[in-house]
């Protein structure tokens, strides 16, 4: 890397572990529906919360695409998520919350459950690797997930560190050169295949970690590895195994 | 914060402490005396090593302020590190080692003992603050101060965050912003009243801890607080206990 130091250690081993956050460490969809039924619920609003989650995640990528073409600065994903909410409310007929409600509701995203295999995979993988979020989630909302769900980061990387936001080659580089490591020397790990392919197209190893309900019971897409990645496994004990942590 | 989620907790408290490292969190002076001499020493160099440990130290400031004034770009303190130590040696006629171990040697910066009231102090703290690290140093190296000394982190922030030097602005108040916090929020602790002045200034907290050893037994500067800091302590612990953890 130019401008750092040369790695101490020379061999081919991964040095670090960069992971995809939501979805991939974290459910995102059954935290995210259950807090909106314990709040709207008692409201007497009813409605089938978890397609409401899945709505308002649909309007995740749209929102950071607008970021990207450079059509708008970067913001972080917590003013993405509220503007999100508020769409999807309006595009129910649902009344907005007062602000500080709407706040804490945004703030549903800091409150996600880690998958079962995720803190204790990751305690055993973080003995011998760096472990960093390179999330599209902001600093704030990583930090929160961390403190919620116990999850041994040595940094948080990702989209605030390079405002910049996945699959954007700066997000990934950026993060390497944070942890003065070529590509090479770091492996992406996520449940998604687009993530894994912008990732090894810059050079780094790639982990698939197979989180087939991500999005429900009737999930159709990334099921399976979509390209042969380094490691194939189902859970971050099998990424243990698969490392020989 | 303009664009930021509303605070969840609208107390007065201070929410998130962050922390200068160099001196503040950990001793340097000594840890890197003691490498330079079980490297040099072996191969017959003698000198006095915690005096050549001031004279590297003391090219911290102007090699900072080169990228501060704009006359360079950004580039962390790992190869600033380098760079200094070179200079270091050249202007003693001392010969530089093969780059493998002169990167390694940069690299005593990154095996600092903490003070022994540093972890101790911080654990308590963190049960009730979000703990980061705004230092002059580059992600890499909080990374391996953090787990060299066991730091416990929940971000690092600091100059790579915002690609700026303290005591530039931008450096504390990006660091607020990744954790949407305001200003008054966030305390800074140092054990440097100039550190302690900039953050003031821009309406932060602030928390003085004197480290009068940390130049070593002749230290002159920094003995004691040189405004009515918020809270004024020796140590973590006393920290901890003026903030009621």
């Amino acid at each position: 890397m130019l401008g750092q130091l040369e790695p101490h250690d020379t061999g081919s081993a991964v040095k670090a572990l960069l992971f995809d956050v939501f979805g991939t460490v974290v459910d995102w969809r059954s935290p995210v529906a259950r807090q909106l039924a314990a709040f709207f619920e008692p409201r007497g609003v009813s409605t089938d919360w978890a397609v409401f989650a899945d709505d308002w995640r649909a309007m995740y990528q749209p929102a950071m695409q607008a970021v990207r073409s450079g059509e708008r600065g970067f913001v972080g994903l917590d003013v993405l998520h509220r503007e999100n909410l508020l769409a999807v409310l309006d595009g129910r007929g649902m009344t907005a919350p007062p602000p500080g409600d709407l706040d804490d509701l945004t703030r549903a995203w800091h409150r996600l459950t880690p998958w079962p295999d995720s803190v204790p995979g990751m305690t055993r993988l973080r003995d011998r690797h760096i472990l960093a979020s390179l999330s599209n989630g902001n600093v704030a909302l990583m930090i929160g997930l961390a403190r919620f769900g116990g999850l041994p980061w040595d940094a948080i990387l990702g989209a605030e560190f390079t405002r910049s936001y996945k699959p954007d080659p700066q997000t990934y580089l950026g993060a390497a050169a944070a942890l003065a490591l070529a590509p090479a020397d770091c492996m992406m790990v996520a449940a998604h295949n687009e993530d894994l392919r912008a990732a090894r197209t810059l050079g780094f190893a790639t982990a698939f970690v197979a989180r087939p309900t991500e999005h429900g019971p009737d999930q159709s897409t990334d099921l399976d590895p979509a390209e042969d990645w380094d490691i194939v496994t189902d859970s971050m004990a099998g990424l243990a195994d698969a490392l020989g942590c």
